[in-house]
């Protein structure tokens, strides 16, 4: 039987700024990737967020980001790698505390944005996040692109590989840059029936045709507007009526 | 034999800034009161000051504060009390996380500068500071000013008492306002001697000349000047000399 | 012929969050107090509200603040006077600057929520942003509450009060406190009525019963959800109907 | 008759922390590169900065950066070219405001740290730079690195070339890298005979021996340490004993 996590950027508000539909959301994933301070997410949130996921059952993991509230996480950074490995450590222990306050813990590591585009292929960022998460708590898992540069440097971690429904992969198993047109896939069906192959088969049908395979144990979904919480719903249902077992990875 | 512990400010550099001698400071106190990235410290720097506290057996107190870098927390402000809870259990957790990975732990909370004064006289902040700690550890004492607010809403915590034995001190055993004349003591000869007296007696001469005990069980230095660290250093070297037993409280 | 000022907050986003509509908004008001990055509003947006309110003939107030992102303005600060008179000075003439380049310029300055409050009764914190002003151009009018303290320290500049027609009044002119029950009004017919007699007979019924005498310049609308535009619009219609002049105070 | 300027950076504290001796250096240079609060300087600090500035006749520039207070903007970012124009115009327009209200005003803008080095390279990064004062005030110079990308993108703009006395060369005239060994020259006698020539030949040694031509109009020094302002002294004072004429460019 297949078995698959799905996964979603949670508490992405900051202060009076309120970003995404984390309750609906958190009625479709099995994972909230919460963020930690420096591209969203304040204290406040930080614990509400992790009360509701406690409650719903859905595992908490820290969406660790470059220290960047003006451009979301969004900006690469050159960031010294003593410098990031502190500042990964400090975010994931200020998540994990909170989340143990209110009856749970972090159980896996998600860079956001820049840092998770920038660390697939920069070894020593790579080896600063990897640092930190091996200085915390060795036995967290980090939730990465397949093919990261991660991989190399992750010495005595568990990497996990997710996938991404709605876009669209290279034929060797990247994924197409957002600036390329077609790179992000807007019909709901086409979305759903992806997401149901990449759990079943493992497989994905590239920008240029061909088949792909794809080892991951966890999808992707987003919900920062209205039809992307519903077409989350969708593929959820989809994976569900296909006999996929929805299970977090960690 | 009368014990008693000496806790000093450290870690309040950020980014290129530095402030203090943290090294200095770390062979005169027992306890060092950490900054937690509010108002000072950042990750980097609370790694480098955890790692030299571990190294030299000096226990590690979270220094949670406001969030204000740029009035470096001494601004009182008017945060709602679930957001001020939040807030502390953010960097609460955030240093112990750091300290848990340099080989040490957070053993006790004190609030800096603005907060500390505030919840000295606010129930409410006093409240939401110590609902912070209940809900990260409830076995962590705090540590403040005699007489405070806090004593009043710390049910089932641990409330420890601190002199300072560079301020003059009210008939009461409040501290003098920093506002009024005479308030701060510059005097290392008469310094030393009140802290000695605090101590060994229990009792500190007040401005009016009466004789007020004070039950402290740690005396606060300072250290962000030359001057600070000589000064810090004479009190520790009298308070041996006087048979002191020096001993983290925590 | 009665005139008055229709005056909303806008660009109150910040990086990836949005809040309000701006562009209805700008339909609607005559004077806009933009937000100038220390409650709310990064340089992007900036540019753009004030590109859009030069389009449209809108005249541009500085909308100063505490330096407050994560409480958004919110929160009273004891700020002391210089350091509040420089950061007051520092945002009037980056947006100033900002609006220059878009054609337009900074006509007025109206401080943001907690310092708005702040300084209807604090002369310290008053004659701190009464000196930014005149230090930067004593011309530009103040736009604050009746009976502001800052009338007292403003020798020299332009004072110039709103009224809120959504908001109860006390017998002497002040506002009901917002913990009070009833200090908002929603019903929009009643609002559009106070609106009305705001700018026709210079009046209002307090929360007594009692009618008030009010001297506004400028009727002050809200704009932070799909609600309140439609209100404003609503009083707009009524002002124009009624024969009421629409004409920015500055 | 040579002619040259001397620009150094000031006002590069923070809240509480401090950097640099301000008021030494305002007795050496011509030219002070003023911190506009994104990467150092607090609204204060500029305050003061350009009051001391404008007391000692010495010209203000304006010196915008990334924003990045923790990383003291020595990290490159990957900041789209509409945003970096807002925040230096943002920037640029604050300091003006401020240097206006004691007397004096931005007269040319000088990039700071991993935005000076990017622009230099970087023609999207450069031509936002460049957008941002044009937007401003077009007859400001901006002061660069010579045969910096900024020139190929400063249409209407005045592009200053500046040279540094304690930096190798490389024999094509750039700045042999920080990373490698012998990049910055500390012996005061090199130092200082090298600021003469680059004044009044127009030459440096590169690093491997061959004469290069530099056409600087300005030598930068640095006083963040108390050896880097006797440094600077004594390039002043060489300066003067070999008949160079101290001037600002702007």
């Amino acid at each position: 039987m297949a078995v698959i996590d799905i996964n979603a950027d949670l508490g992405e508000g900051f202060g009076i700024w309120e970003l995404g539909d984390d309750l609906a959301l958190l009625d479709v994933i099995t994972s909230a990737n919460v963020a930690c301070g420096f591209h969203a997410g304040d204290p406040l949130i930080m614990r509400r967020v992790c009360a509701a996921a406690v409650e719903r059952g859905v595992t908490i993991g820290a969406q660790v980001s470059y220290r960047d509230l003006a451009g979301f996480g969004r900006r690469e950074m050159d960031v010294a790698a003593p410098e990031l490995t502190a500042e990964v450590l400090y975010q994931l222990a200020a998540l994990d505390g909170i989340a143990r306050a209110e009856g749970g813990r972090v159980a896996y590591v998600k860079p956001h944005g820049a840092l998770y585009n920038r660390i697939a292929r920069d070894p020593a960022q790579a080896g600063a996040v990897a640092d930190a998460v091996r200085a915390y708590d060795a036995s967290l898992p980090l939730l990465t692109l397949p093919g990261s540069a991660v991989h190399d440097v992750a010495d005595g971690l568990t990497v996990v590989a997710e996938c991404f429904a709605d876009r669209a992969y290279t034929p060797s198993g990247g994924l197409v840059s957002r600036r390329e047109p077609g790179a992000v896939i807007h019909d709901q069906e086409t979305v759903v029936g992806r997401a149901v192959r990449m759990a079943v088969d493992g497989t994905v049908v590239a920008a240029d045709g061909s088949e792909v395979t794809l080892r991951a144990r966890s999808v992707c979904v987003h919900g920062d507007t209205p039809g992307a919480v519903a077409l989350a719903q969708a593929v959820r249902t989809a994976l569900t009526e296909a006999g996929v077992k929805l299970e977090p990875f960690a």
